[in-house]
């Protein structure tokens, strides 16, 4: 068992040019995982890291969410958004708000967007281009938006000291982190508590393809989430905008709601490059809501409504009490006792 | 194990005098409880309920409620509130709304306000005048406002048969039902699932008194509840209002914070006793917060935002869309890549 | 404003021969909507229907979930499981357990599985044989599993009268219905509240496709879902069994992510068989959590732990008072006061 | 508008001689709070705080329960329990276990117990002995248990500069941290973001009681709270340990219930005293359910059942395989398709 505590610095992503760069993830690590008694995590064994704290820099307390441009970056809907953008937010505690988005203030689920180990193959890997980018077989990008503290991992263990990596810190983010860079990227710091269970990689984690290297991970997510009352749910089916009909493709449905919410959204005074933005880093949930009904696969996409808070609603604490005025005439007929002396 | 369907007629109580009459509940029962061989439950056992399902009956689907006269019917804040009056709420589903209390609108936690045993002693009991308007050993008036689907109820047999009763059906409740009549008061049917479990009452529920009747049942309460974002939380101490300072005594404190709760909340354009009659229905928690830092006993009542629905806010389904209007300019920033030919 | 209440025998379905037949939905409807002034609904027009209440016909408590054989109803991970088999559920109050999957009991969540408008392309419709199978632009198999009670579905209306229809109920369903006939199907009634808002489909609905059918329905959920602590969650990527690296495909990757969750569940006693139907029905979560990192889609399947019930645990009501003592010598150190005279 | 972080020891607590000190709450502050163009609060504003932030002191990461010596400190039920002791808790994230209370652990809402500001009747108020020891119009010992990350504190302001404190914090409590010292006492940090809203105390506030004093703060809560999918709820009644009938005293009732709570847990292995112990610092929840059905007072306190862990349950992740192995045959019979060639 090791505790450790990590100060990621992502300022350089912070200042990158989205329109030329091409995007890297600057991770903190590799670090060596041993137990008590100095012993190394060996190949075989399955590691888990459990994420006890974690939280944006001190005076740091800002993130950005961006789309790239059609060239540098795609992006899920890089054909409707080819120009690059970004929007920068600020934190408040648990909340965020955005100059560039008004009208929404959330409170946020932070988490780690990328938490891996190394790999025996990462000369292959890194040859054929994946890298740090995708989620992968060793953990990788899993953009898990509920990641959040109280959360665990459980990873296999590839090579000797486990080479535990993570970064990509986001103060929050959608399902799906549509617009690429959508989540809101931040520089952070991470305590994460680990501990090896000898051997029991292959009792935990079976391959889903043809070598060892085939496992995922395995998360518990943490007890704490933002309540939301109510949710506006979009959906989408997997006919593309030519009106061609596929089968059971998510992604082509996802697609589908993801360009309804914008539509609907962007009725109310917002950009459709400013819903894109939110919809990658609010948290929204991104639903396979049916994937049998063939031929068409159904995603669907929940935002919590409480999000935007433009009007002050109901007996909030009051501000503007003309606006908030019941238009009853504020008198319940009462009845007195006939035989009381009060 | 059993299974029955209660259809529990409570209109009586519908048109009850409020300035006049005295209140009486109208229960359904005693109903006879026997194992599936026939054998009745028996003084010792415990006997479970299940509440599987209830509602309102059909076509029937409204409710009220009242606060008493001063001199009928008490009422916690009968001093402050002495008249008689009533709302009425109209269902929706799992929704109410009243015309007499215009601008809330919610969703319900629908039970019994009553579930009991028959007791040996009930010709005492009665004399006494307890009957069935308070809590008691054997269950009675509990008021437990969760007491929704899925919720199971552990009551100890002091009888042959256990003469299970039950009825006093709440569409809402507050927690405390302040206005005395406070919470929505309906006619419903219940369909309960009871099992015996054979000569256990002693092995759950040890006497908190000198007799073995001075037990108190205990409470699995369902897995559904609705979900509220947000909670406006009053705060009421047992300093009463001509400035005396009381011990640790809760029930002053918890008319303090109600009271802080009706005056913040006539604010808004409602009179006071249309919001005293709110907080005894809507589902607001009524939470014991210190109760050690003598001489102050602190209550609090936590009341969620979203029952007042009189602005549309945020991007929920349009109809006005010029009220939602967001006041940014709408246009974000783009950057065009340099060397994209798009 | 209308309000119906929809029998909706299903039974027909329950007696399918799930290794021959073709699967149809026996739908309730077509349901003429007029207003109140007996104007009906017309082309252009929105129509708002609220599900106030549904539920199991009365005497008729139990459905199934079931998988189609390979060469009859395909299913999600058909090739995998190609032979047809079906699990019995019975419903107490809101809770479902099974005879043929020991070990489970989990609150539920209802819902109408289809719920849909006359389109005037019904004819074309039918001959490219999607019928009632699939979600479509007027609603159709859209397999919400959270449109439970306080749900509203926002439609489009392409023919006068509206001519909805509804039905396929499910007394429980896991996002993405994956073993086809996945969901807890069930005969039921439902209860809805429909409102005409004359004229605004277009304000509301934009169409995704060439033609002014290719619009999808909005959704609100409704407020009530069963809290659950804790999940486990799986994560899979589109990389298939043959080890094969695919493009941001998220059914592939869902299909990894199904398997993966099959694999580690069916370690605690369980046939994959038992597994695939119980990930079909009960309330787990399928999201789509990376779509942009290319060239893998991220998908994670969550599932509830409290659905696994087997080992009472903790201070639960006491059943096997041995199984539960906790280890401890049951003994704090106190230290009296030296100056105390108790 | 201010932000300021706290550093707030309070390690001397933590070596407080329980059996014989006097108790004293070591607060930080007076904190002086300026608008931006530096003019300070007023007497007749309304303070806002928002907690933006807290926690334990880096490599402080421990606290502990405590009950006080009859003759010390009182503490809620000292008859029951006379003699002083304590527990110890360790923090994992939001997480907490202890080695004197085994087989529990729970994530935590961390919370400042007090936060308050200065008042002109200072010399009054500390002659008449309460001090910070309870809640009091300018805030006080309020002890609301979800005061955590993202709530907010409308205060009034009574001398010029409002002289803010605050401190006592806990990074776990329940409602009525019954054993006195019952909450998990730390030392820690607090980020908190002020703001002054000129003049509107009266407009938030009224007094409730004789003097300009007797008005108490408002709330509002943090959207984040941990998830519980079961509580076990006891019940008690405003009936003595003598059999002595009160009239609506919720004091009593509350007393009743948390002796029955104890009774039932101490049955699974745990001393009264560890009980008595945990239902001050796990996060349940003390409800006032009825206060109107006269003679009887009703409260309730509902303790989530996910705290207890010691059996591992489910297809939670696999430590001891043989232990959560599901009792059925592992066998659903499936049926080929006749005609299949498959």
């Amino acid at each position: 068992m090791c505790m450790t505590k990590i100060y990621h610095n992502a300022l350089n992503i912070k200042c990158l040019d989205l329109s030329a760069a091409n995007q890297v993830h600057y991770l903190s690590g590799p670090i060596r995982i041993l137990d008590k008694d100095g012993v190394p995590a060996k190949p075989g064994d399955l590691l888990t890291v459990e994420i006890c704290n974690l939280g944006p820099l001190p005076r740091d307390e800002w993130g950005f969410t961006a789309m790239f441009d059609h060239e540098n970056g795609e992006g899920f809907l890089t054909d409707h958004f080819p120009y690059a953008t970004k929007a920068i937010w600020h934190f408040e505690g648990i909340y965020t708000h955005s100059p560039h988005i008004l009208g929404v203030r959330f409170p946020c689920l932070t988490h780690p967007g990328i938490i891996q180990e190394g790999t025996p193959e990462w000369e292959k890997i890194a040859r054929e281009a994946t890298r740090t980018i995708p989620g992968k077989e060793n953990g990788g990008n899993c953009d898990i938006k509920n990641l959040n503290r109280g959360s665990k991992v459980y990873l296999p263990v590839f090579v000797e000291g486990a080479n535990l990596s993570t970064g990509d810190m986001h103060f929050s983010q959608s399902d799906g982190e549509v617009a690429f860079c959508g989540a809101i990227e931040m520089s952070g710091f991470l305590e994460l508590k680990c501990e090896i269970i000898r051997g029991e990689m292959k009792e935990y984690l079976t391959p889903m393809g043809p070598t060892l290297l085939h496992v995922n991970p395995i998360f518990e997510i943490g007890p704490v989430e933002p309540r939301f009352s109510e949710w506006l749910v979009f959906e989408g089916i997997n006919i593309d905008e030519s009106g061609r009909q596929h089968y059971l493709y998510v992604s082509i449905a996802y697609k589908c709601v993801v360009l309804n919410a914008i539509d609907y959204l962007s009725k109310f005074g917002y950009s459709k490059e400013q819903v894109y933005l939110l919809l990658s880093c609010c948290p929204c949930e991104g639903r396979i809501s049916g994937i049998v009904d063939s031929p068409n696969a159904v995603a669907t996409l929940a935002i919590p409504t409480a999000i935007f808070y433009q009007v002050p609603v109901g007996p909030y604490l009051l501000r503007k009490p003309d606006i908030l005025k019941c238009t009853d005439d504020g008198n319940l007929p009462t009845t007195k006792n006939p035989s009381s002396t009060v």
